[in-house]
């Protein structure tokens, strides 16, 4: 998963002209009839009871394993997404076309030459241009974050390794992450503006294991393109020390990386048919890509099995609900939102007609929290729905859910959205890194999550009226 | 470190002649004074209030890094043993000559080829012969253990790759450690005889990262030399799930791992002198070699630290201890205890005269118990020293102290041993793995550890009378 920044609410109602709000109004007033209520509770606690979303993350990671876009694992991951929706039961599966940018992490080897030869272990940022065949050579210059690199003189800079030492917090939700990622973002383009032969990044990651976090990277238009990578923390522990004793620290970087040309790939979408309003869409999304060091346990496996296994479970009541449930399997999500913006796209004229989307994408820790973005005037509802989740340790939180970075292509169509906040105190040890495998699921959690979304979107496809459309974020995404 | 069986007390004394278990009675009887009991309180005191034994890792660590037998670091490291010791204050600092074997790793690669294709993530075991050039590859033979192995039929195993699918146990005291490492010592001289054509295990090891567990095996004299190769944890359960399909599993090993001649290593030596006996040996050791993939933090550089500075912080009081504390930093201990052979027969006419010898050797994590092999007549005075320790968390233990695999050669010179028993709970999380590093170690844990050291040792250099000698094990080590 990545994560924007989260968005005030309401400042677009406030500001827009009255009739804007008005038009932000739920279609008519949304309720839950005692028997919704019933069945939602039902759906919640027999998902509690145990379900087959584990065996889902078993066979995803076991079966296929890595599959960063382009890659052969990517094509297989598209045969077993069709392949298990239909044995799950889902109705219209289908595989839809999406162009995706191919880039290899090659070979990755990195040494600090002097004063103290050390090996250290690192990764290739992803999207990163490779080195010289035989790598290359530089002096370190240490910065503790990007923003402090936007600083320095090129004359500190030109011809030296950048090594931007900045680290991650650990927070229940996740939240430390978007304060360390833009040096993994934006390290390469401001260090090669300043003439640098190559950044190097401490992981944005929690742990202090010797498993690196890659992650995507951007170059600007037209701008330099040098080699970028992340270090282990353990290593940028190391590389640091050795800054530290202020002699002179020399590092040798080599990287296999490359780009080739843009490959298919595509969403893979399976439904529970709405029995009165098939055409409006309850979306549960996903995605099917991972990056390439682990098997995707946690990201994103985990939350393609929730909604999976959620809707399978949805379709399997005595009569299907009022409106369909999607689940999207999204394509190339980490590497540049491909399936998003393919669906998106594909589908503008049905998006008026999706009324609430959500993304599960932040591994499998317990749903503590429901956010959402709906127009005001349906949040009522939105509280009948948090009591549901009540007994399964979920807190009413606010409307202002980003829902997942698939969903961020969406904005413009105002697609009301739902955000179910898992607790992220792990995910960040484990988040593309080679760790990211199967152990670090834990099946009743998982089992939580189904309980959760089968609960939530049930009540969603089958209550009367909708949630209005979602107030217009300044910046889409959380 | 390394860890061999406990073994029970008196057992030789009440098997043997009641003259042998006279003869294993002190000299004199021991006994702490008043002024010993409040000069080993103040170091006791004094190391919890913060010791500079991080500083030693932190140096050991970076400055040297990896140093296993026979390698260029573990020549950087013996220049570090001799400089440090000197700049600490040592007397007849000096290195002594052993003899190591010389094995390198060389490059490790693992795929399953099928059921489903997946790269795993492994490791050479220490001794392991190479593949051949392009790998090798073979059907596998899931085994739950060697002992299972052992009653395999050659016909299910010819010409196939063996996995030792043994998973270790956490516990505060490692135990779990000697109940699983079977395997990893015997698997290949099993699966050789057996016709096998590698041995694969699961890492011997309490966490869940990719990051696979090394240390030593040996083959059989004469017996089949078959490549052998841990894999992580998480890999492990990779290749046990396609297993458990049902399926064939094939598998690709490919280890550039081959031995070279004997290279040429020392034991680092440094002394408090002692004042009155300086002839009488109170030994502190640990071992100055690590294994490959990490930088030895945890094994061994804090047990090295912990004893130097425990050391260190004796020579500084107002006058030096009666006896002399010599510490030892054994070479290659991790390879096949070359160091410790290599002191025993140099010292075999000193032996007798070392009246107490204990090795730090597991890790930073704090000492919760104090053990003993002495001579049962002195333990009144081990009970009067573990009193000293009480307000530091450490509990009496037994008198079945294996003091450390570096101790194990002194065993027939009878030489008492000190056990001071570590939480070992998360050591075999690191332990033999490219995890081992800095941040693994807990500043405020060495102070204890120091604390705990420098109040026995003194109190063993000072104090009247001595342990006289130890109970003969039946078995050495522990």
């Amino acid at each position: 998963m990545r994560r924007a920044l989260s968005v005030p609410l309401f400042s677009v109602c406030l500001l827009s002209a009255a009739g804007a709000c008005l038009a932000q109004g739920p279609a008519a007033s949304p309720s839950l009839s005692d028997p919704i209520r019933s069945t939602a509770a039902s759906l919640r606690d027999e998902a509690m009871k145990g379900t087959g979303a584990y065996e889902i993350v078993r066979s995803l990671t076991t079966e296929v394993g890595p599959r960063p876009a382009g890659s052969e694992g990517e094509r297989k991951s598209i045969e077993w997404g069709l392949r298990t929706m239909r044995e799950l039961g889902f109705t219209n599966v289908r595989a839809e076309a999406v162009t995706v940018p191919h880039w290899e992490p090659g070979n990755a080897e990195g040494q600090i030459l002097a004063p103290w030869p050390q090996p250290v272990v690192l990764l290739p940022l992803g999207g990163s241009v490779g080195t010289p065949e035989g790598g290359l050579e530089g002096e370190i210059v240490e910065v503790p974050s990007v923003e402090d690199l936007e600083k320095v003189s090129p004359e500190k800079v030109r011809g030296k390794i950048v090594f931007i030492n900045k680290r991650m917090e650990r927070k229940k939700d996740g939240s430390g992450y978007g304060a360390a990622v833009s040096g993994r973002g934006r390290g390469a383009a401001v260090a090669g503006k300043l003439g640098a032969a190559a950044v190097l990044i401490r992981s944005i990651g929690t742990d202090n294991n010797r498993t690196p976090h890659t992650g995507a990277m951007r170059y600007e238009e037209g701008g330099p393109r040098i080699p970028a990578a992340a270090l282990s923390n353990p290593d940028a522990d190391m590389l640091a020390a050795q800054v530290a004793s202020g002699k002179p620290v020399r590092f040798r970087l080599l990287l296999g990386s490359r780009h080739l040309p843009d490959a298919q790939s595509a969403n893979v979408i399976g439904e529970i048919v709405g029995r009165e309003k098939p055409e409006e869409i309850v979306l549960l999304g996903c995605h099917l890509d991972s990056w390439f060091p682990g098997t995707g346990a946690v990201d994103d496996a985990a939350g393609c099995a929730i909604v999976m296994e959620a809707a399978r479970r949805i379709g399997e009541l005595p009569q299907k609900p009022r409106r369909t449930i999607r689940v999207v399997l999204f394509a190339n999500e980490e590497f540049g939102l491909s399936g998003a913006r393919a669906y998106a796209e594909k589908y503008t004229a049905d998006l008026p007609r999706h009324i609430l989307a959500g993304e599960s994408d932040f591994g499998s820790g317990r749903v503590w929290r429901i956010d959402t973005r709906v127009a005001p005037e349906s949040l009522p509802v939105v509280g009948e729905i948090a009591k549901l989740l009540a007994p399964i340790g979920v807190e009413p939180g606010d409307n202002e859910a980003g829902g997942g970075a698939d969903l961020i292509p969406m904005a413009p169509a105002r697609v009301p959205l739902l955000g179910l906040g898992q607790d992220g105190t792990e995910y960040f040890d484990w988040h593309h890194t080679a760790n990211d495998t199967l152990d670090k699921v834990d099946p009743k959690d998982l089992d939580q999550n189904v309980a959760a979304w089968a609960a939530t979107a049930y009540a969603a496809a089958e209550m009367s009226g909708d949630f209005g459309r979602a107030p217009q974020p300044e910046q889409p995404g959380r």
